[in-house]
């Protein structure tokens, strides 16, 4: 398998964390795609991927995978028990359900600041709306607070073991520390959860 | 099991294509939100969906669980086998890409016009940024031609047979005919899809 993918991003991020949590790290190549300089939007890349995201997992037969959840799908189905997406339907529910949050309400609302209100990208930025942007940041300011409430006496976000969403806020909040966001100082549960995932191996992989 | 929804809008049609396709609309209890009166932002109904969305699924024991891709993989787990979300690993993960695309680029895409460029639901409204609105019009548009070439020569998104991505594409072209934005005429693939998932029974379910 392969994975493109460009390092310093949240999205990527994510795809790394997942591989190293399955134990997979050793089974992938990393391919770096250089989106600073738009490579992720040269026709050999969008053939991959048509959306002109990183990142992309490559299966063996060629088939290529995007997006987070899908890649993470992937990996969690491909060795040993799925326990970053779960295995009862009920589990697989909550952590969907939690995973599509983290994304809506951190990890991408962080990525609408990123890219509407702040330099982004910059020349390779179809538009920007600093409206938007800075409406996104007070989403994404919101849904630390709602994860705080979530994480009040858990250790991880579904409980006592790390799944899917765990990651994706993780990636979130990664994204948030580098824009300056901040972690209100209050969320406090978030703050020791974001210490606790980021003594993992995965969180460095 | 109680379904929380308001029968007219496209993501609850979601919900109830997924309960119908898997057989089980008779163990569901559908229970109707006065959305457009803003019951859905209410404490009662926050205490079910902090996000203040339908629909919602509520199981027997009393969990919630919002978000229409977490809903349906418990559906798909709860009878049979899960056809909706795949079996093999890859079945997985390509469902779920093409699950979040069909979200990212028409459904939700055509959501953000609704609620930023047109009267949306009007004094709920939050804010209404209406260059984000026209974006996320424009961001439809090229949707529906994306899918339009992955229809090309296939009865569903994924081949011979309905999934999930079907189901939310199908919602999303719902959303786009209501709000006047209209299938691109070139867009025959997607057009003669859209006729052959609108005559399934789930379709009127």
């Amino acid at each position: 398998m392969k994975i493109y993918e460009f390092r310093a991003f949240p999205n990527p991020l994510r795809a790394r964390m997942a591989a190293a949590e399955k134990g997979l790290t050793d089974r992938i190549e990393f391919i770096q795609v250089d989106v600073p300089n738009g490579e992720h939007k040269r026709p050999e890349f969008l053939q991959l991927n048509p959306v002109g995201k990183v990142p992309v997992l490559v299966l063996d037969d060629g088939t290529a995978i995007a997006e987070c959840t899908a890649i993470t799908e992937y990996l969690d189905h491909s060795a040993g028990t799925p326990v970053l997406t779960g295995e009862t339907a009920q589990q697989r529910a909550q952590i969907h359900m939690l995973q599509r949050r983290a994304e809506a309400l951190v990890l991408d609302a962080a990525s609408d600041y990123f890219h509407h209100a702040t330099a982004g990208l910059g020349k390779l930025e179809p538009i920007q709306i600093k409206e938007w942007g800075e409406y996104q940041r007070q989403v994404a300011i919101r849904g630390m607070h709602y994860f705080d409430s979530v994480l009040r006496g858990r250790r991880y976000v579904m409980g006592e073991q790390l799944t899917m969403p765990d990651i994706t806020l993780f990636a979130g909040l990664a994204l948030i520390e580098l824009l300056q966001i901040g972690i209100p100082e209050t969320c406090t549960n978030l703050r020791g959860w974001r210490d606790r995932v980021g003594q993992r191996p995965s969180a460095s992989a």
